[in-house]
């Protein structure tokens, strides 16, 4: 019987890639007048991986990266006032109203009323907080956890600390790599709801569906397929 | 009886501010060919105020906030070099080695071996993790709790979260605002060890000391102060 829910929150509750990639958009504009020396999708990309482990996930990592990655392939000529686009550009993304995905407004209280929930987010601290606090959903939730990376040790720990026993946990994420193959890896199941964009660093390919994943469209179909596995010899 | 002992980190544990002190002053010599149309630290202070909503504390928000006041107090003439400059100054902040306050390395293993230790810190979750881990003193530390903001309401959860109760606890940290007043607030008694520097948003003025307060010069002390704690009555 499952007991306790964990969801990761940016691209699973809410959107969120989208943002980034409209932001992402917005900056290709704001290069748009100069004269690159590089592709900026490659080099921005480069630029995060190069980053991730000193700035780790996040919106103001990723704007550091777009700051970096402009002057790069400008040889330095962009403009300040340009630079002071991009970080508003992101000001502005941060600030965005939370659309919930389809299905969750529903899905997340009915769920709540049977079983113990819980989000496991990575991102920045103070942005993942504002937008559970914005999402209107804090309340459904027992504990919220942000945490810097997403890897079996990480989610061992964080049953060890909630004393949930792994039987009777479920994880229901968009990433592959961050939200289903480390808990498949724990033994438990773990429900695969894609988004409609998938960051390129999230990007996985299984050659077969392992043992305990369950993928579903949208969120809504999660009482149902909760009802089949409650019946599921342990 | 005192039986769990809170840390903040920066500044209480290990040297932080005089880092970011350093930083600033690199950050003064890189904008120094420029005319500038303001005080760099006095506009630095100002935009990092008003991003500290959307940004947070830590490094990766000071960062974007100096560049930010670059592009202001240069009217955008700051050259892309300069601000990767600045950006790297950070990043090269970021790395350096951990210095331990003094009497840290002696006095955390000590105290380790007879109460629960823990740390609660602000700032960004990936530098704070990195941080800790490079201290070499993870190990002496039951559980470490990196959060956004520090007030009475975010140190009652954490309690509550924890199970422990405030008449056995003790909060230890060089800042009034963050570490000493929301718990004294709490009924705790909370123990002040100023550091060198005091970033201008963490000053405070007391007219007298409040009950619960201690004041040392040096966390060596601490083992001293906690035999006096032990004998008080509840």
């Amino acid at each position: 019987m499952i007991e306790v829910i964990a969801f990761d929150a940016d691209d699973t509750l809410w959107h969120s890639e989208s943002l980034y990639v409209m932001t992402q958009e917005r900056y290709k504009q704001i290069l748009a007048p100069y004269e690159l020396n590089g592709d900026i999708d490659d080099w921005l990309y480069e630029t995060e991986m190069r980053n991730l482990q000193t700035f780790g996930y996040g919106a103001k990592g990723f704007t550091l990266s777009m700051i970096e990655t402009a002057i790069e392939l400008t040889d330095g000529r962009v403009q300040g006032m340009d630079i002071q686009k991009i970080i508003d550009a992101v000001k502005e993304m941060m600030s965005e109203d939370i659309r919930l995905l389809e299905g969750v407004a529903e899905t997340i209280p009915l769920l709540a009323k049977e079983r113990t929930l819980m989000i496991i987010t990575k991102g920045d601290l103070l942005d993942q907080e504002s937008k559970i606090a914005r999402s209107g959903l804090a309340d459904y939730f027992r504990c919220i956890e942000i945490v810097s990376s997403k890897n079996k040790e990480v989610y061992q720990k964080l049953l060890d600390r909630h004393g949930i026993d792994v039987n009777s946990f479920l994880m229901v994420g968009n990433s592959m790599p961050s939200d289903i193959l480390p808990i498949l890896d724990l033994g438990a199941p773990a429900v695969h709801i894609p988004y409609e964009y998938t960051w390129t660093h999230e990007q996985v390919e299984l050659a077969a569906d392992p043992a305990g994943l369950y993928r579903l469209e949208n969120i809504g179909r999660l009482p149902q397929l909760l009802e089949r596995l409650d019946l599921l010899p342990a």
